[in-house]
């Protein structure tokens, strides 16, 4: 457990720093709305991890979580493609929708963890993270599926 | 859509090659089960890959997926650490939790693509392990909360 909550811990820290990017290169106000409310919610779960780590008695730091690290390495070099706008914006909302699911996934492992340990307070707050990280995919799906594909084919 | 399939389709074949060894690090004999379900399904996915390809013309091979690298990176190094039989199985669906939401979020985007685009016969070919993918992870998940978690506190 202590290994997850760092893990994600810095692959948010990531998002923070990849999130900005994503913004400038996005096209649809809609993604680029859906990017900067992420970037304020992934700021709120930076602390929210802060608190759990204190709450279970972890340092708040870790290694560099490699998986991340790979996944914003291939939407860095994607952005780096020239590309029509929309097929940029399509192409986005694909890494950001892997970025997502890590996290998804992350979350979920250690929501099963606190739970089976009985830390209700933990499960608490990252339960409202994984609310939040599940809710921003489906919001990417639907931008997908609406505006930004259409015009990318 | 074409970077998305080479992308994918370079995943899978890491994944093929990670799940042998997943398979012997694991301890219970339900989570064996799965990964080695989990290896069968994954061959059958890479042949529907090859097989889309071939439906759309695009070549099928691709540059290495650095963001399925870098999740299998840090299963490796979690399968060097000593640990529990129990706590490396809980480590253990803890990655492939992470490879399952990875793919997820991978085909999950190429329907969308395929979907807009009316390819009707490679949206088939692809909702088929889509859903596979969805179903391991569920099983994943019963297996975490069922037996694994429990001794792995």
């Amino acid at each position: 457990m202590i290994h997850e909550l760092q893990d994600i811990l810095n692959a948010e820290k990531q998002i923070t720093k990849a999130l900005p990017k994503m913004i400038e290169a996005s096209a649809s106000s809609k993604l680029k709305d859906a990017f900067k409310t992420h970037l304020k919610q992934t700021e709120k779960h930076i602390e929210r991890l802060e608190t759990v780590c204190k709450m279970v008695g972890v340092e708040a730091k870790g290694e560099k979580c490699k998986a991340m690290e790979g996944i914003i390495k291939e939407c860095d070099s994607m952005m780096n493609e020239k590309a029509d706008k929309s097929v940029m914006d399509a192409a986005l909302i694909g890494c950001a929708q892997r970025v997502e699911h890590y996290e998804i996934a992350a979350y979920g492992t250690i929501c099963t963890y606190a739970k089976q340990l009985g830390m209700n307070d933990v499960l608490d707050q990252l339960l409202m993270t994984l609310d939040e990280e599940k809710k921003t995919d489906s919001l990417l799906t639907q931008i997908a599926e609406s505006t930004v594909n259409i015009d990318a084919e």
